[in-house]
């Protein structure tokens, strides 16, 4: 099967560093689900207002086009060292590389959807756009597999003053959460080490030590 | 981006008609995902047994391949005569012809999984398996857009009981499942029309009077 995108993700995290691991762990992140030029001015969103979530299929386009070869991969969240089936992680390096993103609609717009918690970098291809249907995707209770038993911690941090007045309330709450979540590679525990990540056209450089982060510009 | 198979959907309903509209709908029909050779007897689903559910991103094999043209869809939930934006409903009709459903997992076997509660036909092409992470992916909560205020009854019936005993207890439910959602399309509404059901290679007949589905043989 061939697709072909229908849309455009427009986030303000340009490339993989700092990306959400899934989808809504960075609830404050706003981007934008930017329609193909075809499906605007349509009525292809039609009735959407009334969902509170939506399904975005895209294409992890940052990954090599090699593809993924392997039937096990190692999910961050396992520390990096304990291997788990392909089909039994939400890994991107995958057979076929498609991800899966649950996001919540903020606001339909005039070329497409803003949307919140995305884990989709800028320029991403979207396949397709869904509703989410509590009646059949929510499922609360279920067991999460190897997800349930790791006891993850967010890591503390305070923005700096002046930065967090350049950046506004929101913009702010999003960079705090994305940090949080410890954009390092697995393994990675060099107090000295500093990290730059890209967000809103700025380049964010930080180190990790212990449980804290310390935003240095 | 071109998709390749990594498995094909094994199902008690061969054709379109009578499928479930939505995965979970008949949550005790069961139907196996058989991986394709290159991921039999490797490590791809380890981890797996820890997961109840799991999401199914499959191709809509069965609709005429030239796509969906129109940015407009009619869900069979609002009768049919009601129009709602492609991107606004899970219907098959759309730009890329992509099915995503999440399915219960009975068992893992030695070929596949055993599941419960999907929405696929016999054959039908799966691109990927992911599990579900009920801490990013239930939301139960949300608003479901048009699907909330539709006051939709299942169907009244009874397995005439030789039937009933020739199927055994678990397609028996699935079965009575199936009829219960109304399988005939939507505006149809004659007593004396009598439709065929392929289910489990059997053809089973039934008509629909009032809200009782009358199983003929």
């Amino acid at each position: 099967m061939t697709l072909t995108p229908v849309a455009y993700f427009r986030s303000p995290l340009a490339g993989k560093f700092g990306l959400p691991r899934q989808s809504g762990v960075a609830p404050s992140l706003s981007g934008e689900v930017l329609l193909e030029p075809e499906f605007r001015g349509t009525e292809a969103l039609r009735g959407l207002e009334g969902f509170d979530y939506l399904w975005l299929i895209w294409g992890f386009s940052l990954n090599p086009p090699s593809g993924n070869t392997h039937t096990t991969v190692r999910p961050p969240r396992l520390g990096g060292n304990t291997r788990v089936g392909v089909f039994a992680s939400r890994s991107p390096f995958r057979p076929n590389p498609l991800g899966l993103s649950c996001v919540r609609i903020e606001r339909i717009t005039p070329d497409g959807i803003r949307v919140l918690g995305a884990d989709l970098a800028d320029g991403t291809p979207i396949f397709d756009i869904k509703p989410y249907l509590p009646y059949t995707d929510a499922h609360p209770q279920a067991r999460g597999g190897f997800t349930d038993s790791v006891g993850w911690q967010p890591l503390q941090l305070a923005l700096p003053d002046p930065l967090r007045r350049e950046l506004g309330d929101a913009d702010a709450a999003a960079l705090t959460e994305i940090l949080s979540q410890d954009p390092r590679p697995a393994f990675h525990d060099d107090p000295e080490r500093i990290y730059a990540l890209e967000f809103k056209g700025r380049t964010v450089r930080f180190r990790v030590s212990e449980n804290q982060v310390i935003v240095l510009e």
